[in-house]
């Protein structure tokens, strides 16, 4: 399969085997403006790649079930057919997804929750992503699950970037680790990252760890707050892995992982007499949400007899497209 | 099928067709005590509602994927292999599973989300409970999905009789609104509620349907908590339908209903451009959970090849045991 990854600057792809492993990669600049360049990028990736293979596309951003790409914040599409009109150029199933969708899959598949058939991710870093596999299938509802940034921590709390209060990705992306380290210092708070007069979440970790008490004081209650909507999750699905991944979780995993374990032993249903769902960290790295894709196509590609016109409302799979 | 609902006083069971319909029904009182009485009850109802038929038990507590009752509130039951116990006994499959669970798939294929394939079921009363079907399936986890009452609306909140703190049981479940009507009268608040000594929720209700401003501030504000809740699941789940129910849905409904109707069309992930998913009350009544625990032992016993030992590390449906 091909699988691909559109970020809001990069645009990655490699052919990947049906075991999951990248036998080849390309990578480029996201093309800039709206979707007129987007497609024609993908589709001669795709040829160049592996010409007649199934591709799966992970964005960020909200996708449809059907694969059309409703919104992307880094992104200026609103509403493309993604998955059909690749799927037209092509002649090939085509899945998109939302790029946590498609890590979360490939770390249950490959990674960091191999084994596990009940997974709950989060991504962490500029935004707050995730998914959830239920009994060994990525749950897609209408196509917008899995946007756990979104859970509430606070009602009406932060203003968050979606435009609701007291979401998780308004008190743990990096800008809101940085917002929130910027008003305690602005309240008087002392600390060494008074002196910055540009403040970014990379010189707060390294205040932290150099042992600055306000910077730790802000990585800890960033723990906690994760803590939360990590609980949250637990009760409503039950998983036994919960991974942290995305930019931000390895830096920060001496700040997130205690509290969030400690949540779980003492704060989730039957705490006490169960055993609590392991915390992990993603391990496949950036490569997580193109092999995801790639698989989920492979996936779609078998669910499709060879030559079917597949139809974009009744599809049972996320995000796909069969044969133009 | 025969489904059963066993409750902390009563003990229902009934002869269930194949498209849901109850065609016999006896009740009778839960034994009281240990275990001891409960297994012999449930097989000498099974024997005389449907002999040879396979069995779903839909029970008020935490439920074992293998179906093992782990902990019922009510019922003096630990660890209790009610799905293996059962099924040696009737020599047929026994599925147990957690009653607001089996209210959600009988909702789901019967009831307010019939033709929905995502939905998110809460159960309101003297707990909160729920269940999540994602793409047809019922979300199980390891057996203790669902417990939706214990999703988090404020961290370090109300003590929540789980042990934790900030569930959305200890601000909705009826004891929680009366515990915060008693606060707020102990803290001044004027309401035709101080004539009552002894305060109960349905005077809570009463009173606000006559217009009292306290009463209505009570319940108003258990429509704001419950709307945190959805709005979080909502974006973790992205159904097209939340059903509530319980005892308390239908008479609390002016209150809870048009709140979580706004903050679902003002603050799920894509408000504005897409369509929230529609808000429902149960149709089903109280026999929602025999129904669809009944639904769950006929889709078992079709996966169970005829004769076969199923093995409980094995199975790959909800609490399910297959012929002893």
């Amino acid at each position: 399969m091909v699988g691909m990854d559109i970020g809001g600057t990069r645009l990655r792809a490699a052919l990947v085997d049906r075991h999951g492993a990248v036998q080849d990669r390309r990578e480029g600049a996201t093309p800039a403006g709206d979707a007129t360049g987007l497609v024609p990028a993908l589709v001669a990736l795709a040829r160049e790649l592996g010409p007649g293979l199934p591709v799966g596309i992970g964005i960020a951003g909200l996708v449809g079930r059907d694969g059309t790409v409703r919104y992307g914040p880094n992104i200026a599409v609103r509403d493309l057919p993604l998955a059909r009109r690749s799927s037209a150029e092509l002649d090939v199933p085509v899945v998109v997804v939302n790029d946590a969708s498609a890590a979360t899959v490939a770390e249950q598949r490959l990674g960091a929750a191999c084994g596990h058939d009940d997974v709950v991710m989060l991504t962490l870093g500029t935004g707050v992503g995730g998914g959830i596999v239920a009994d060994g299938r990525l749950v897609v509802g209408s196509g917008l699950a899995g946007e756990l940034g979104h859970v509430v921590v606070e009602m009406d709390g932060r203003r968050c970037p979606c435009g609701a209060r007291g979401c998780l990705e308004a008190y743990v992306a990096g800008p809101a680790i940085v917002a929130r380290a910027r008003e305690g210092l602005a309240a008087g708070r002392r600390s060494v990252l008074e002196a910055h007069a540009d403040l970014r979440g990379e010189q707060v970790s390294a205040a932290a760890a150099d042992g600055d008490p306000f910077a730790s004081s802000v990585l800890d209650a960033t723990g906690r707050w994760l803590a939360v909507a990590v609980v949250s999750l637990v009760n409503a699905l039950d998983p036994t892995v919960v991974v942290l991944g995305g930019g931000a979780a390895a830096p920060l995993a001496r700040w997130l992982v205690p509290p969030v374990e400690q949540a779980l032993a003492s704060s989730i249903i039957g705490a006490g007499w169960r055993t609590p769902p392991t915390v992990e960290l993603a391990g496949l790295g950036d490569d997580a949400g193109l092999v995801g894709a790639a698989l989920l196509a492979g996936d779609a590609a078998r669910r499709l007899p060879a030559g079917a016109q597949a139809l974009p409302s009744d599809d049972d799979q996320p995000g796909a497209h069969g044969h133009g």
